[in-house]
């Protein structure tokens, strides 16, 4: 049934069409006009053009400082034989921008005269108007200073006064209202004073729709929270037609027994799209109301976020008559394979990283409810409708939410989590501002794996070699034998169980994992931690199958923090700082050592000198690592090992 | 002398250095921190990492519409043999982002079920957390929502709302105080009620500044004009640094008389930098009072613009702990050789247009006084100190101040002026507001030539051939045998003497200007209309040396009726619009074809089909161009020649 709704569904392209044609044919535009002072008319768009009301400059002046002469008088002058000139008489004292007496056409600069007895000696003839500012030397009074639909930059703002314009006429911001609608919603400030309860949801999206809205140069005007109660959204919507000029209902568009924005819309006025084949964003819905449009924007907030770049916005482009700055784009190898429904343009978030010569991408959670994922993201790539997805290594074009150049700037880590890598993070954007830290957890194998394959700078790993009881290069010897690196140690850390607060189900070790009434949690294969246990359970001759949940796997130690806070599992193993973070209890089991690998060719780019930099020498950076609470810094920044 | 003022001057790098780094050591930082509210920080700037206060969601939800079940329930449906659950006891109706029930840990969509009799029947099993948003989904409580040094996106404001998270601190904006000195600035307002009169000056550069300075998220501040006296100006100083973080003094900063920049600061505090080896600029002045910076900023407001961008950006950024983003940049061929002094660094404003394959760049006017250079300039090439210039044809680095992909949608015109390409410019940006058409002057036949080497995509010409008396398609051929191309009409305008209000001079015809009492103003060579001089003297028979001024050219009508007005010449010959914008009289001479020519290798291209769309069908661009005056659109948009 799921599949049929998504094939009577209009496509992204049919949509936008449709929308943006009864737009224009309902003469939602023209666009209102009004007039503003030059001075406050910055990022303001022109309603039309600006020509210069006078010249500027508006008299002759001098350009330099020096004397006011007739040229006439100075063309016999030469080295030999200089012309002398009386001050006060045929030459007058004029300093930069003052006018030129009447009759005299030229300046000397002071620099190139000699002065005696009340006279100027001039040693080389001048042409008329020399070093003289003419009428209209920037500006001719009737000439265009900016055309319509321009963008008003600083710069123009001063061009328009010096050619005596002090007022214009500018597009006038389009009022963009947004009513967030949901009985159990309550507005974010309540939760300065109290904790939320179930089901109560913090209502955010009008503010993140807000600030897109005034992003763009319009006007958002954010009403209070709306129950779900047809009723009152309708009067709603009709109070906000009074005074804005479109009208965002947000959630309420989907099917369920609590969603009116189709039935209101279509009492008051007339539906014209009824979801939209992509995802995130299904569920959106456009309608008119008073000729007036009135969109329904899904409850998620990266579908609440996506519709918004799809729809909204170019509607606020046809009100203001500028088209925004395009998305930057760029080409980049997929480091994971994305596969996609076929059916549906489906819009994946990507991290993006310049790792030596090649842009790597890759893709991130795709729930419609991962604010983080946007957060977190440089951008997305889009799998098309007719496409299953794309395959690992494949090029894909990718659209940016960053700057290409601070993708360039971004140190890609990938590895093994470890808490001290937000830290790093944090300190490499307060001492290198341009500096980004962009880290992907997929273990310590993983980031190894990645460091070989050229998809990563640096790599965070903690691999035990059983054999050997040696951390890490044993790994590397064998993984990257003839890769040039070098291996850094950031911290030792201990690592233990993780379990809830008290210990109810009493913990003490591995063997208690084995436990009927005990449910553990995973980290992925591949993962230092995975490693760490299985040499426990080996040593102690426990079979992995005997332990309830050792299929069950996560990524990161919060990850795993998480799933035993609430209630997910009982234990899991992982680094204190986890447990300390949501307030679990710990069983150390051992310390281990946490290094850095980072290939020697990427040593000399100024953003691993930075990295290096806050490892090696940054106190602060030391201290703040240690406050986390379970980490030894004593080899900080130490070099283990290079070849 | 003036060598010798350069030679001591502190080089850009030396400069900054200095600056900065008496900055940092004078503890004008650290920086301000103030808390305010998530909702009102889109672009502020965090001064310390934010963390999730709780996890979001925060209780397990569902994710879809459907009915929550208990997992365990599900394991044994099948196709053939469906599970059947009692709703209301072991199946409840949920809908999205409701809390689970206590106990169930799994939904089912509703499209999956069917209902009988009370009843939901199931047909496969579902693992636990089904179709569940778990806590913790998108964020978990203490994790980095975002860093320090971090500019906030409308994004962020969302997962911070999320995450429980209403009030951050951020930098506080540093206050930036601009005070114009000048004893014959007049505040722009002024203007509304009066022209000003010599030697009144518009004081627009503080708007300017201003605005730069709101433009980086600071704060500005600013003043009222003070006069060129010493005391006011330290009062105001003094005044100002009690409220601002920096204080701006603009203009005063030369060796003037009055001048007081250097002096005011060196005996309130100390001066640190007198003039840089940079053009324009050269009087930048900075210095410390009471610990604070205090900067002379030179008063052409080219030089202003360029001493905020080189010397206070940077200081608002080490406020703010942001880089801000640097200027895009591109390599483009020069259409004209630079040349520039041995010893500044000469920033030098150019046009950059994408015709073909190349990026080609034009040098502009280069006075620290044309303002208008910056309004129309796409960027600047820097001429380093050690190099006298760059020959024609090489290649060059730009700094953009457009991005580059306006520049790719901008249609470059280079040819002979009409003021009709101001009203197809304004037309293109109200019709197509992505199209841009920057038009450079340099005559009909230069126009023709930037077609042939390819540095144009299109060009106004208006080329007699005394021969045949035929316009622009003899040239052509001659000049462009093998190039594929289309002329297309503009408009027949009527070329004219431009002369004073009431023609004093009492001009009647050619035979005119040979008089002792008549000054010429000439267009330069290649010109169509220098052209049409020339054929008309040698019919006459008439030798150029006899007409004074015969040698002084400009480069465009409105230059010449600007020579007219200001006195500079006594008549010109050009276009009637041009005479008309000035107010001055016009005597006919004679019609002329003006047409617009395009290489067919260009004709396809979206900016071009945009011109052609506009000269061809835009009902309202023919009407605004007769309402010019002086124009005939008969033929607008027929193509008189193709090959």
């Amino acid at each position: 049934m799921r599949k049929k709704v998504f094939h009577e569904l209009l496509s992204l392209e049919e949509a936008k069409e449709i929308l943006f044609n009864a737009f224009k044919e309902r003469r939602c535009l023209p666009i209102d006009v009004e007039t503003i002072s030059v001075k406050s008319a910055l990022g303001r768009v022109t309603a039309e053009p600006v020509f210069a009301r006078f010249s500027s400059p508006y008299f002759h002046s001098a350009a330099m400082d020096g004397y006011a002469v007739k040229a006439r008088d100075t063309f016999s002058a030469t080295e030999r034989e200089p012309v002398r000139l009386k001050i006060g008489v045929d030459a007058h004292w004029i300093e930069t921008g003052d006018p030129l007496p009447e009759d005299f056409d030229a300046v000397i600069p002071v620099e190139d005269v000699s002065i005696k007895d009340g006279y100027i000696e001039i040693y080389a003839s001048v042409p008329p108007y020399n070093d003289v500012r003419p009428i209209g030397e920037d500006i001719v009074a009737t000439e265009l200073i900016i055309p319509e639909s321009h963008v008003v930059r600083a710069v123009d703002i001063g061009a328009m006064l010096a050619s005596g314009i002090t007022e214009i006429k500018v597009r006038r911001k389009p009022v963009i209202g947004i009513i967030p609608t949901g009985s159990e919603l309550i507005d974010a400030e309540t939760i300065k004073e109290r904790m939320p309860n179930p089901p109560e949801l913090i209502e955010y999206n009008s503010a993140v729709l807000g600030s897109l809205v005034n992003e763009l140069g319009a006007e958002a005007k954010i009403y209070s929270v709306i129950p779900d109660e047809e009723n009152k959204i309708k009067n709603a919507i009709l109070n906000a037609l009074k005074e804005c000029h479109i009208v965002l209902l947000n959630a309420g568009s989907g099917y369920g027994k609590e969603d009116f924005t189709y039935k209101v819309i279509n009492e008051l006025g007339e539906v014209i799209i009824n979801g939209v084949a992509i995802k995130p964003g299904k569920p959106f819905i456009a309608g008119f109301i008073r000729e007036k449009a009135v969109l329904g924007i899904p409850g998620y907030p990266v579908s609440a976020f996506l519709c918004f770049d799809l729809f909204v916005k170019p509607l606020i482009e046809l009100y203001l008559g500028v088209s925004t700055k395009k998305q930057e784009q760029l080409k980049a190898l997929l480091s994971r394979q994305i596969s996609s429904s076929i059916g549906v343009d489906e819009f994946v978030r990507v991290k993006v990283g310049r790792v030596g010569e090649n842009y790597i991408v890759t893709p991130m959670g795709r729930g419609a409810g991962l604010l983080m994922s946007v957060v977190r993201a440089d951008g997305y790539v889009v799998v098309p409708r007719g496409s299953e997805g794309f395959s690992q290594g494949s090029e894909v074009p990718v659209y940016l939410w960053r700057s290409k150049e601070e993708i360039n700037n971004t140190v890609v880590c990938i590895g093994s989590h470890d808490n001290t890598l937000d830290v790093l993070y944090n300190f490499l954007r307060k001492r290198f501002p341009h500096v980004t830290l962009s880290s992907a957890h997929v273990g310590s194998m993983g980031g190894l794996v990645a460091i070989k394959k050229g998809e990563a700078h640096i790599a965070g790993t903690h691999l035990l070699d059983e054999a050997t009881g040696e951390y890490n290069v044993p790994f590397i010897k064998k993984l990257l034998p003839e890769k040039k690196v070098v291996l850094i140690n950031l911290v030792y850390r201990i690592q233990g169980f993780i379990v809830k607060k008290g210990n109810p189900k009493n913990i003490k070790g591995f063997e208690d994992l084995t436990r009927e009434d005990v449910v553990f949690i995973n980290r992925q294969a591949g993962s230092g931690t995975r490693l760490l246990l299985d040499k426990h359970l080996k040593e102690l001759g426990i079979s992995p199958d005997t332990v309830k949940g050792y299929d069950r796997d996560e990524y990161t130690h919060m990850a795993v923090a998480s799933a035993v806070l609430t209630g997910r599992a009982d234990v899991g193993l992982g680094i204190l700082s986890a447990a300390e973070a949501l307030r679990l209890d710990f069983i150390p089991v051992t310390e281990e050592r946490y290094d850095i690998l980072i290939p020697q060719d990427f040593l000399e780019l100024p953003i691993i000198q930075a990295v290096l930099k806050v490892i090696g020498e940054d106190e602060e950076f030391k201290k703040a690592v240690s406050l986390l609470g379970g980490y030894d810094i004593r080899d900080m920044g130490k070099i283990i090992y290079s070849n």
